[in-house]
């Protein structure tokens, strides 16, 4: 049986250490080839490249790998992966991250990590978003391997749900080891920004955006409670975005 | 009874023909605020500003009304809105558009429109994004007008679910009227890139990304069966992305 082949992306770039990570773990399970951005996409959600041109350059900073930098965001690097690279081969696995950063509950909207997993889910390749609850560059991740090969490992002998992609996270190293992973939904919540005021040396004024995340979600279900209680959350994740709820609601109450 | 506050922003930018029309017509139910992009940014999904600085301006081009233009992206103009510009007032209808191009189907995922309407929703203001399916800057918009009036009418006289954004797109212009409104899902479909690869006067390989929609959906109750036959399509949008009946499936079948 031929090896699969396993595409792997991020949104911090190509030379951030979630990816050299992701890279050395895929290659335990599978051929690998690497298309990442040239420098950090955090926040890009679901951007592509329309208004632009695109520029697409192979490295040899892994060794011995196909690899790719892209200018574009990381949905564009599975677009060009898929179109430029792979051609007629097709992707068994697509897998993003691992991020320097969290993207549970409503961060799934803003992240580029997941768009390149749910891109990838357009596409019918299962996909992975893998995300690591810590945002510094050099945050240990020993701690998550097991994790990160026991999932990449289902999903490439199981499957997923057409129209799935996982969002999956991980809490950040603490004395205890990670306690297993739970299949959650994603937390209601949201971040409440604060936007902090400056004035450039010409005295034009500027913004930084800061924020605060704020949970009002008090289940045991929710990706935020796995997080907290030193689990894996894996969050299945769809594209569809129609609210079915809703159209009853306003097929009853509207005079159209 | 006072006036219903509206904020106005879209991803064209503050220039383009689509916002005017919003303007002029939102001036009709209520009191409007306007806060939109200094540039187009479509493709832009749900980006947001955190690596930069961000610029806020207040602009005269609309008399006689607050408006900014902003150097961020539309959620970026919807956060700056809420915490900037109104702080202790809140919105009773955020409208983003009207777009110039569809945003049916897989298109809400890279909609700089839809983002702004999402974001919106997620701070539980009602919100809708307006799209017109021709690509035009100069398309014709005297025949959406009455129902981009009803619509958000509707809305402000019921509200909507929570954590629910309405998608509304609209048929170009054909020589016969619009028959009336749909509420629809998203149609399942995608788009088939082709890069085009070119060369620099260097010498140097570049793409630019182009595209086929390819319709997999046989549906009648979808957004691009709507706009075919000459309906506003309305769908019902939300931010959870939660795959629901993926749970179980992975709860079951996977040995973690």
């Amino acid at each position: 049986m031929s090896k699969p082949l396993i595409l792997v992306t991020n949104d911090d770039g190509i030379y951030s250490k979630g990816l050299r990570l992701l890279v050395k773990l895929m290659q335990q399970l599978g051929e690998v080839i690497v298309v990442a951005p040239d420098s950090p996409q955090s926040g890009m959600g679901h951007a592509i490249t329309i208004g632009n041109t695109l520029r697409l350059n192979e490295t040899d900073i892994f060794d011995g790998l196909t690899a790719y930098h892209c200018s574009g965001t990381p949905a564009d690097c599975v677009k060009l992966a898929k179109n430029v690279i792979l051609k007629d081969r097709k992707a068994d696995l697509v897998v993003s991250g691992v991020n320097h950063g969290s993207n549970t509950s409503i961060s799934v909207i803003y992240s580029g990590t997941m768009s390149a997993a749910i891109e990838a889910a357009i596409e019918e390749i299962p996909a992975i978003g893998f995300s690591l609850c810590d945002y510094s560059e050099e945050a240990p991740m020993e701690h998550i391997e097991e994790f990160v090969i026991k999932i990449a490992q289902q999903v490439l002998d199981k499957g997923l749900p057409k129209g799935v992609a996982l969002n999956v996270n991980f809490p950040p190293k603490r004395n205890e080891s990670i306690k297993g992973i739970k299949i959650c939904r994603q937390t209601r919540a949201k971040w409440q920004e604060e936007f902090d005021q400056r004035f450039d040396p010409n005295g034009r004024r500027y913004f930084w955006m800061a924020g605060n995340f704020v949970n009002m979600d008090k289940g045991e279900d929710i990706d935020e409670w796995a997080i907290a209680n030193n689990y894996t959350s894996v969050v299945p994740t769809q594209y569809d975005l129609t609210a079915y709820h809703a159209i009853s609601i306003l097929n009853k109450e509207w005079e159209i």
